[in-house]
């Protein structure tokens, strides 16, 4: 792609001047209907070192008020600990919200091409990473995201000029970096992976712009150019449904809810010796797993008041603070509202070693934001396989993945909403809200019964634990936590 | 991707025969929905010999009137005749009219994975061809198709339990070919391959969908759900605008036409030796573009009353009629206008060795669509890259593409068109469209410019016949013509 890459011809000093005043002023003109459109915008500038990205983003943004953007220099390799998080993590929390523009200076591109420009990536890791990118790149764009990727292209000639002249400037010697020097003289072996990135990288909803970059006010032209025209385009698309790919991942058998049955129970005897016992195993996991540097993600969901809460202090009253971490997901905040709908729980990852127990999911998107109407019927539809997606990304990291369904019937719900309701120290624990809920126990089955049939994946399982009897559920789940961070550990010594 | 590919878990059969009921009523409710929005829909069946794609395809179309829609059965290998077209071209003509369902018993990916499993395609081939499906399936989505593809899987096992099912019975063993048992004996081979077309042509745009085909009828319900659903989706596009990628084809240099001096002329004497010598050499170029299987295409086109006619007609004096055919192209018939814009053009392309004149073309779509409105501007803003990319299909093919202005400056026109008004045999060459038109002389000419910047590639350039001096112009136009085709004659020698 770079290789065939032809430059547009260069208008001459007065066009150029003109047509960039139009398009600062559109660009400047757009800025409030981003706003009112709730558009995000997310502008990727790549490309050559010294080849003016930074020079062309400070006189782009020029032409935006600070409240509507933000800039993300991401150029530095990753930090020991953005290291410890998914490869994604660092440029996934950096997303725009709805409505503003978000500059990247450099992305995931450069670190991949790095990697295979410097041999630290094989084949493999390169393909990996490539599947990731073009995954979150579509689950941007499904998500009514604007992605502009603009790549700045100079000739290897044109480097070294830019190169010298830097180094010979004694106010400006400091910003040629060894890097810089190495590239330009292995500028064919970055050509060559360059080029295949750019290829494999290029689909329609989000394309590649390349920059002829040689004359800094010409390349600011032409991205001001495309820019304008994406945010054109964009804005047409309010309300594009987008197509339902297939969720083809491994699936395992998952019963339905109505099949489970839910009379199991333990003895208050054997309740306590296996929560002694399993605590301990449990302790010494903690440990285990901090030094094998395994991040661990353990996902509750369940019917209000089957017991979540309980079931959650048991696992971690066995770990130690400050290897682990408890989020409670209540509705999202604006901020949280304003972004792709998986941005806070990307933003909530475990470092590698630490375990993060999320009290309700990302799961919300196909049960309340589907019954409620919070998203359209082909948000939530697509959702399962972009669930499924991001939970293979932290599978494909090295996390332990465990989700826990907490089940009960509706009799015992309605047993301990009363009870909560009748007990003035429970009462906080009851909202109209969840009576409100429970009318619609028949709507939520359903869905859950599809999102369990959906998302039930070899890598990220589901396991139900039956909580009729509180006691019962919370030694199934220490037993199943024990045996999946054993089973872990194992695969790591 | 195919490798990867992990099937639902199939309902039971009450379920099964209740859940196809309603989608059956479903698909049959959408045919009326489909003719309103005027969504054209290609729903593609590729996979295994003996998968069931016939009979399910026949179950399919049960649910739709016979008006709405249509089956191309495509899995015999190209006829002689085709073989003399571009590939992609037996596939375009058949492409759907607005508001039907064409349904494709295998289309061009069978083509392309019968040409790698029997080593009849090389790699460049291969990645030739996906390029080119690629760029169709993105072209037809662009332009507002729902593209729907599914392939009907099954195993080694299964394929070869059916075809000796078929071979044991004697009304059906002459069903299985000789292909059929070559493919189960090379299963794994075809596995491979399939796979990596799969992956390499699934895009969000137009993805596939994989059918667990074991059971005739769940295999139907899978098919039914993916296509209801996909329908559902496309009817909710209405108004959706494409991004706009960037055209990045190699651009030859072309002036304004402002800066056009036309003032060239050519004295009666040289003209008469001039076109005599000219035209015999033509006579003999197209004996030898005919022998050496050489494919041509000219476009005119040109400012009314430029002298398209009667350049025209200078070239064709010129050549056997049996070996050429000009394309008067006026406004679309409703059934052209109901596809593809490209599609009236696809259908007129000549077989090798042939030429085919453009009296007027698909660059129709950058100035007349644009400037009256018959497309919106995401259309004719995409146009540009997208009759690039069809011209590069050609040139690729092997073709000579030739594309000519015709020029001539406004008082010109108004002198011609005042002397077709005033002479009785020429009155019925003007209308008041064309007076109308004149009156947009300075919009078209901006247009016709951006048109003449963006399209000059190198594969396919524009040559501009000043055309104040007639004659002027005809030779020259000859003298292109002669000298392109000599070129193509003597690379292939």
């Amino acid at each position: 792609m770079l290789k065939d890459y032809v430059k547009s011809v260069q208008p001459d000093d007065e066009a150029l001047k003109s047509a960039l005043k139009d398009e600062r002023a559109k660009l400047f003109g757009y800025q409030m209907r981003l706003k009112e459109a709730r558009l995000p915008v997310m502008v990727i500038f790549e490309g050559w070192d010294a080849a003016g990205k930074g020079s062309v983003l400070g006189k782009v943004i020029k032409n935006i008020d600070p409240r509507f953007f933000q800039v993300a220099t991401m150029d530095a390799p990753p930090t020991p600990d953005e290291k410890r998080r998914p490869f994604l993590y660092r440029y996934f929390v950096e997303i725009p919200e709805a409505g503003k523009f978000k500059f990247f200076d450099t992305c995931w591109m450069k670190e991949v091409t790095e990697g295979m420009c410097r041999k630290d990536f094989s084949e493999e890791d390169y393909l990996k990473h490539i599947d990731s990118i073009n995954m979150t790149e579509r689950q941007l764009t499904d998500n009514g995201y604007l992605v502009m990727k603009f790549f700045f292209h100079i000739s290897k000639k044109e480097q070294q000029k830019r190169l010298d002249a830097l180094r010979e400037n004694k106010n400006t010697s400091w910003r040629v970096s060894e890097e810089d020097l190495w590239q330009n003289k292995h500028y064919n072996i970055f050509l060559d992976v360059f080029d295949r990135y750019l290829t494999d990288t290029n689909r329609s909803n989000a394309p590649w712009y390349i920059i002829d970059a040689k004359d800094h006010k010409w390349a600011e032209l032409q991205v001001m150019q495309f820019l304008n025209q994406g945010i054109e385009t964009a804005l047409k698309n309010s309300a594009y449904a987008v197509p339902i790919l297939q969720n083809t991942f491994r699936m395992k058998k998952m019963p339905l809810l109505a099949d489970i049955p839910l009379d199991k129970e333990i003895s208050e005897d054997e309740y306590r010796s296996e929560l002694k016992k399993l605590q301990k195993e449990l302790s010494d996991l903690h440990n285990e797993i901090y030094r094998k540097k395994i991040p661990v993600v353990i996902a509750y969901e369940g019917w209000d008041a089957a017991g979540k809460g309980g079931n959650i202090k048991r696992i971690t009253e066995a770990l130690d603070p400050r290897g682990y971490i408890v989020h409670p997901i209540a509705s999202p905040e604006p901020h949280e509202k304003a972004r792709h709908y998986l941005w806070r729980f990307w933003n909530r990852l475990p470092k590698t070693g630490h375990i993060a127990i999320f009290d309700r999911t990302w799961y919300g998107r196909v049960m309340v934001e589907r019954l409620e109407g919070f998203c359209s019927e082909n948000d939530w539809q697509r959702a399962y396989n972009e669930m499924n997606e991001f939970e293979k990304e932290l599978a494909e990291w090295g996390a332990v993945v465990i989700k826990f369904w907490v089940q009960i019937d509706s009799d015992t719900q309605l047993a301990r909403f009363t009870d909560r309701q009748n007990t003035p120290e429970k009462q906080w624990k009851i909202t109209d809200e969840d009576w409100r809920n429970r009318e619609k126990w028949d709507l939520y089955e359903a869905a859950i019964n599809e999102m369990l049939q959906k998302t039930n994946t070899a890598f990220a399982p589901w396991y139900v634990l039956e909580s009729v009897d509180k006691k019962y559920a919370r030694i199934k789940a220490l037993k199943i936590v024990v045996e999946r961070l054993r089973k872990a550990c194992k695969a790591k010594s």
